[in-house]
């Protein structure tokens, strides 16, 4: 038996995932796994708390170390600790990224379906919004992303990669295509990596800004061990941002506002890029696992449900429009099967009749959600 | 002995106030303070971590309700947990908050001198500062406040009670004027009252949105128990709004940018409020003899530093003009004393020849920063 088997119940330990839906729920929904976090990180916090004094923090030099670290041996990239700045997250780094580079009311070129915060953030910026679809295999639509890049201005493209909810992991050829689409339409790129450690198949992450330097210097680029190492609730990221003219300037927008990281973030961040490696390779192996288990028990026991293998993340996205459930497919199986999912609706217009499933989970949990859809199908 | 006079060695847990300057430098300046965190906080925290899953958490029912529970215990407010929203700091709270009540381009009025996060959040937010200094006795000019407030548009006043760095706690009269010629310009208020449980003498915290429902109507008050249980690390924080409308656009504006708070902060702000009542008692007790054996070192052993007694908060502002150390009284004292303050300078112009100690601490090392002062200017 796996350490990743254990059922840990999270009722009352203040957690949203299970927070949300009636007791006989079963939640798989918002990105954190039912998992518990590696000793090592768990270790350090603990460790932190027996000193009793808790005042501000400091931005440690052995973080940044540790990061920069972490970037050469992970994806082979070679930045400094003066190209890192620490954030109290991924959504707001986003958010004031896009406030950073773009000019007001300009455009954000979004890649639906994509996880709600990403839709959310032009309309918070006061930006437009422009929706570039994935093909219906999930890929890159050259012309409809080119069209969309057209009318963003002095804008943005938010890129996801690798991609929430579809769990594309972009290849070479199509980040460098993204990217020099972005370049020739004089779009600057914020780029969220968070599931960038998390890649199946022996997969290695790409970080669209190592591509050239003329993409870099125009990238903002955002990470975290948040997801990797199921730390999601510590809220703590990191963006990379090479050129110092547009580091300057990202710094200034996050100036008073999101420009501070909780100490407990900082030190479970160190101590999961410091010693998390071997608890993140056997995390990665139970996913893909649970993933191969998930699209073979889809195929099998969902009639008229259809999943595309996801590349990295632990993210499926289940495509009900076939089943029984399509009219409204969250409902369907929150009502009828007992499981909460998240909404493809949330995820912009193409995600119409999908739902979001998080596998990030003990196996038997996930079996115990597929054994509930299927006997809903099946009373359907 | 009390158990405020353990001397705590902070060095190495990745704090700010005892980084910044070198080892044989006695750091006596950021805000927080050099005693260990309530019991109950610390097992609470603890308790949370014997419990391995981290992931995204919510602001808890049982939070707001204590909060509710505080705010009418302490200074008889009644609010509903629907008027507060948690945030992850006192700064991003006014932050975005003069970004919420401000037209582009409006005004912004501080107090002068005030703390430095407050001087440069108008700039942050593409707002004007215009300054109404104390009087010299650190109470409201009239005249200057008005002034101030007439050239703000729809601007804001951004109110620091307890005053910061002089540890003014304004009293109920004052208030009213300030919050009459508030609403009398069309200037909104944006109030940080971080320090409300810290005031002496028996005092009782005013907040400045319980004079008068329609004063209510156009303030934002922020809070948290991040100064008085000394967990300002833990970045947590929460704002009251009463006024519905206020409150979602001010919520609209937080979106996406400072809107989560981590699980830890949330969890030590509950059980500070929870069961942090004597420790804070104890603390505050501690606190008003460092202040009041300050006053009498500095007017017995100081020559030329003058100080007025804090009516609240754990900062004495020395004013050194007349002193040995009054060019540059911040690097005197760190120079020749090897003691390291706030420059006063970065209070604002008012700030010039001064210093802000932080007494927050136990006696001795007090003490001995006293002792490096006075030798310090006897030998200058």
């Amino acid at each position: 038996m796996s350490p990743f088997d254990t059922i840990i119940d999270r009722r009352g330990s203040g957690c949203s995932k299970w927070s949300r839906f009636e007791p006989d729920v079963l939640p798989m929904w918002v990105a954190d796994m039912d998992f518990a976090v590696a000793d090592p990180i768990l270790h350090a916090l603990r460790e932190r708390l027996a000193h009793p004094v808790l005042g501000y923090g400091v931005s440690q030099a052995g973080l940044k170390a540790r990061i920069v670290g972490w970037l050469e041996a992970q994806y082979g990239w070679r930045v400094t600790p003066d190209d890192i700045l620490m954030l109290p997250g991924v959504v707001p780094g986003f958010n004031m990224a896009l406030r950073t580079v773009c000019a007001p009311g300009a455009g954000v070129v979004v890649q639906t379906p994509v996880y709600p915060p990403m839709l959310k953030a032009p309309e918070n910026g006061a930006l437009r919004r422009i929706d570039a679809p994935l093909t219906a295999t999930d890929e890159v639509d050259r012309d409809v992303f080119g069209a969309a890049l057209r009318q963003a201005g002095q804008g943005a493209f938010l890129l996801c990669n690798p991609h929430n909810p579809t769990g594309r992991a972009f290849g070479r050829e199509e980040l460098a295509e993204m990217a020099q689409a972005c370049l020739s339409a004089g779009v600057s790129i914020v780029s969220d990596e968070i599931h960038c450690d998390l890649l199946f198949d022996g997969r290695r992450h790409i970080p669209i800004a190592t591509l050239a330097p003329e993409v870099a210097a125009r990238t903002i680029t955002l990470m975290s061990a948040g997801k990797t190492w199921n730390i999601a609730g510590l809220n703590a990221c990191w963006a990379v941002v090479t050129d110092a003219g547009l580091r300057a300037r990202f710094a200034a927008t996050l100036s008073g506002v999101a420009d501070h990281v909780n100490i407990l973030g900082l030190i479970a961040t160190e101590a999961a890029l410091a010693e998390g490696g071997a608890w993140r390779d056997a995390a990665l192996a139970y996913l893909q696992a649970n993933r191969d288990w998930l699209a073979g028990a889809v195929a099998e026991r969902l009639p008229g449900v259809a999943m595309r293998l996801p590349e990295a993340t632990y993210l499926a996205w289940l495509d009900c429009r076939g089943s029984a459930a399509a009219a409204d497919p969250h409902r369907f199986f929150l009502e009828k099967a007992r499981v909460g999912m998240n909404s493809g609706t949330d995820f912009g217009p193409p995600g119409a009749g999908f739902v979001r499933l998080n596998f990030g989970c003990p196996r038997a949990m996930l079996e115990d959600g597929i054994g509930r859809m299927a006997r809903a199908l099946a009373g359907a």
